[in-house]
Formats: C-alpha cells, sequence, structure tokens
C-alpha cells in the first residue's frame, strides 16, 4: 500500500452515545437508560463512551420534541441566540449540548457521537452520514457493514446543496446516525433493539482498534445520496388525498423507476413516480415526517472512496 | 326455525362512523374526513350515516388526547361533571358527543356507532363488542366474519367483572369498535386502511339488509374475551426492564402457553408466561398501552350464540 494514501488522525477518546434526540424512538431511549446504569458493553480500553439521553423532557413525555425539533436546531443562529425571553426548550437545549460535547467545530469538541434513531420506515439498520469527506467516517461504516454482514447495513448520505439538517450529532468532529426500523414510535421491539445494539457494538470495536494502531486499507462504500423530498397528494386544506401505494410501502432502498406506483388516492387511483431516472426512496411513510410535508426522499446510488488510516 | 329463536327488533335508523376517538389513529381520521367531503359510500338508503371527528383537537395535534383517554371517560362520573372551573377537554368532548349521540342508556340514544381505531399491535380487523348480550351486535359480527373470509376477523369482548372500558361508543345502543392494525400512531398505511373500509363495509350492508327485512338465522361466533391485563418487568423507577419476547411480539391472537418466552431482559434473559392455562394474547405492544402500565392482555376463547334476528 502507498502510505501517502493513508491518513493519518489522532486517536478517538471522547464518544458519546445519544439517545432521545427524538423522545418516543424508544430504542436509543432504552440503551442509554440501561448504560447509565450499567456501561459494561460500551466502556473500551482508552476512551470514554458516554451514554447520554439528548432531550429529557421528550423523554418524559414520550414525544418527539417538546417546542421544536431538536435534531433540527444546531445551527449558528440557534447556537448562538441569547437565551432571554421566549426560546423555546429545545433550542435552550441545544446550547447545553453544544457546551457540554462540543463546541460544534471546536478542537474540545467530541471526537464521536453515535446518535440512536428509530423510524416508522422500513429502513433496517442505516448509518446515516453528514459528509462524504470524512475518511473516519465512512472507514468506520465499512467496518460496520462488514461486520454485519451478510445482513444489510445501508448509508444513507445527507449532502444536498441547500437540505441542511443542523442535526445535534454534529457538535462532534465525527458524527454518525444510526437509524433502525421499522418500529412505530413509542413502542420497544426485541428485534429492532438487537439490531442497533449489534450496530454500536461494531462502531466501538472499529473505534478501539483504530485507537490501538490497527490499519484500515483504503475502501470504498456504496452509499444512498439523498437527491429531494417528495411530500403527498394534498388538497387545498392542505388534506393528505393519497397515501404510500403498497408497492412502494416497507420498500425502502428499493428502485422506484419512471411509471411505478407511488400513491394511491381513496378512489382507488394510482399515482405514479413521474421522475426521469430510477432512484431509491428512503423514510418511506416516516411518522415523523408527516407534519414536514414529506412522504419520503429520493437518494441515488453512489461509490465513496476512503483513504486507507491509522492511528497518528 | 323456532319463530321463537327469533329477535324482533326495530330498524337501525341513526348509525354514526366515529373516526379520531383518539388522534394519531389515523385510518378513522382519514377516512371520517373523506366521507365529512364524500359521504357516496357510506350512505344505505333507509338510514342515516353521520361521519363524525370525536377529538379534533387531539387530530389537529395528532396525539392520542389532550387532557385524558376520551375512551375512557364515557362513564355517569364523567358525564354528570359539572363544568365549572378546570375540567379536562376530553369530558367536555364526551359531554357533547353524549347530547350529540345519546344520551347514553336513553332511547334517543343512536342505534349504532361503529368506533374506528388503529393498533401497533398485529391485531389484524378486529372487532370489539362490549357484552355479550347483543344479539344485534353478534349477529353483526358473524355477517362480517362471514363476509370477510377466509381472511380472519376476530372478535374481541370487553366483559369483565372489574375492568371497564367507559369508551365514546357506548352512547350508542349497539357499540361496536373497529380495531386495525400494526399500524404505527401518526401513519397511514394503504393495507390497514383498505381492510378498515372493507369491515364498515359490510358493518353497513348487514344494517341495510336488517333493515330491508332479511332474516337473520340463529348463530355461533368464537370470541376472545378478555382476562387480564399484564405489564411488563419494571424496576424500583418504575423504569420496563424487559420488553416483549421475539417468540411473542406480532403474534397477537396466538396462543401463549404456560413456560412460553412472554419478555426478554437486556442482559438476553428469557420470562417464561407463568400462568396456568393456555391464554390468547392481544394488544401485544400496542404504543398507546405503556403508560396504563399494559404489555399485552390475555383473552380465553369461547364460543356465544345469538338469537335469529329479524326487523320488526
Amino acid at each position: 500500500m502507498n502510505s501517502c494514501q493513508v491518513l493519518r488522525d489522532a486517536p478517538v477518546r471522547k464518544v458519546a452515545l445519544f439517545g432521545g434526540t427524538h423522545g418516543n424512538e424508544l430504542s436509543g431511549v432504552f440503551l442509554v437508560k440501561h448504560w447509565q446504569e450499567d456501561g459494561a458493553e460500551i466502556q473500551r480500553p482508552g476512551l470514554e463512551a458516554r451514554p447520554f439521553l439528548a432531550n429529557p423532557r421528550a423523554v418524559e413525555k414520550c414525544c418527539r420534541y417538546v417546542d421544536c425539533d431538536l435534531n433540527r436546531v444546531f445551527d449558528s443562529e440557534n447556537l448562538g441566540k441569547e437565551l432571554t425571553g421566549h426560546v423555546p426548550y429545545e433550542v435552550r437545549r441545544a446550547q447545553e449540548i453544544n457546551s457540554l460535547f462540543g463546541p460544534k467545530g471546536q478542537p474540545e469538541a467530541y471526537d464521536l457521537i453515535l446518535d440512536l434513531h428509530n423510524t416508522t420506515a422500513n429502513m433496517g439498520g442505516t448509518l446515516i452520514l453528514e459528509t462524504s469527506r470524512d475518511c473516519f467516517t465512512l472507514q468506520m461504516c465499512h467496518y460496520i457493514q462488514d461486520a454485519l454482514w451478510p445482513d444489510s447495513c445501508p448509508v444513507f448520505l445527507l449532502e444536498h446543496p441547500s437540505l441542511k439538517y443542523a442535526t445535534t450529532r454534529s457538535v462532534a468532529k465525527h458524527p454518525v446516525g444510526i437509524e433502525v426500523g421499522p418500529q412505530p414510535q413509542g413502542v420497544l421491539r426485541a428485534d429492532i433493539l438487537g439490531k442497533m445494539r449489534k450496530i454500536v457494538q461494531h462502531g466501538l470495536d472499529f473505534v478501539q482498534k483504530f485507537n490501538a494502531g490497527q490499519e484500515f486499507p483504503p475502501c470504498t462504500i456504496e452509499i444512498y445520496k439523498i437527491m429531494e423530498k417528495v411530500d403527498y397528494p394534498r388538497d387545498k386544506k392542505n388534506e393528505i388525498t393519497a397515501v404510500i401505494h403498497p408497492n412502494l410501502q416497507d420498500r425502502d432502498w428499493q428502485p422506484l423507476n419512471p411509471g411505478d406506483p407511488m400513491f394511491l388516492t381513496l378512489e382507488g387511483k394510482t399515482i405514479p413516480y413521474e421522475g426521469e431516472t430510477t432512484v431509491y426512496p428512503t423514510f418511506v411513510n416516516e411518522a415523523a415526517y408527516y407534519e414536514k410535508q414529506q412522504a419520503f426522499v429520493t437518494t441515488v446510488k453512489e461509490k465513496l472512496s476512503a483513504k486507507g488510516l491509522k492511528v497518528s
């Protein structure tokens, strides 16, 4: 291997495991509470792994959020907002999280945050990345995919010229979302819990091996890159007039070709997908996205290459 | 047929279709809104079929309820409560519903309410009855089961010496719950919607045929009678310490035998069912019942006989 293809990176010492960024996504909430009582399974030599409940008020109420979506307010405007007068609870909380685990973009920030989410969509165990340029997280995804094989582990890349997320985990140097479904809001399923737990274990194993000096050769992974949000058909009163077509329901990550059924009206009319190219829908029929005017998001498959990686 | 086995009952003129008794159970909400715009499919000669959104504030917020569960307050205490000072929204609403569709137990009350619900449990399309002594609803269940065959349509009987429900639909002379799942809260699935719609159609067909003079011979149906509520294992802080075992998850209406796996802890320990006889669990892992300290309910299978039925 050509040594100039190997990136030398500092050891990863500070890792956080976030649950309850959304209070009704219970697998992460349950795991974090468990780890706070008994952290044996997340402890690894040479690193601090801190379990943390991101939105305790929403957890208490078993709802997604109290005032606004915590997972959308980690931008400079909200993180820099003066806390006078009425400021949404989640904006206050975001500033707390930023001071505990950030500051975002600064050298003192946590090295890695694994942010645990559930979805009502049939996404399986998905890894979510915010950038295509972070070799560390790409290598981590490659490692987790390998460890889970033959089970699939899609990687969803939230990199888009205009859609910005400002996620809770973005305060860390290396943010990784772990999105496991299908699971209804407010429910704990053993199968989903097991899947999430395995992904976390493999992620921490990767960090431990990296810190211990293991060299990870250059690799290529297939990712699904976000393209656009697709809303439900609606009437003038903004009421939904058609639902996800049975042929699309539960088919996250499967190809949707021009002309394929997309929605079904109550009159039995099929509304086809009219794009010009094949896309790969995901977050299909996610409960939390009805209010965000989103029936699913389209993605395209791409390959990303990561340099080799070794601790410096 | 022995004519004294035939019950002669008055025609059923006033029927209501309730959606949104729980605001995040969207199939009924969606259907009722649709029928309010275009009621063609629920109109039948000789009867009024009124679509009605039971808890509009909860529908607006896409939550189960605002102050308290609307589907538990139709008892004499709440229906008779003086509306002074702080009274929960749902208690006020219950009194409105009682004056629009009741009064409960009085001759002016609606003849029939079909109350549309969803569950996160794998209950399929279930009919819920409040009493074993109402030949009209037993005959209706028999008719719907026949019409749906070979698809199954379990009948769940909420008749118990101490567990009282005080449901919204109980204001009608003949209350029938239609519970369809699995569907996450806040989600509309085409398959679940189709199942609910079919049940409603067959229910209205039954009423129409009854009103038109068709005689329904005596019949026997198998029902699942509620026995007891089973809670999750919890610690001293009331936190759940185990989840529904994979062998029980999604197996509503299937036999649970003494010794069968029931819960699974995070340490991987299986907690078996320790009852003395076989039961048939339902509402397994229903999201809304976590706060009610209920992991599932057990039922026993029984056969109920209904007299023949003809309009008087």
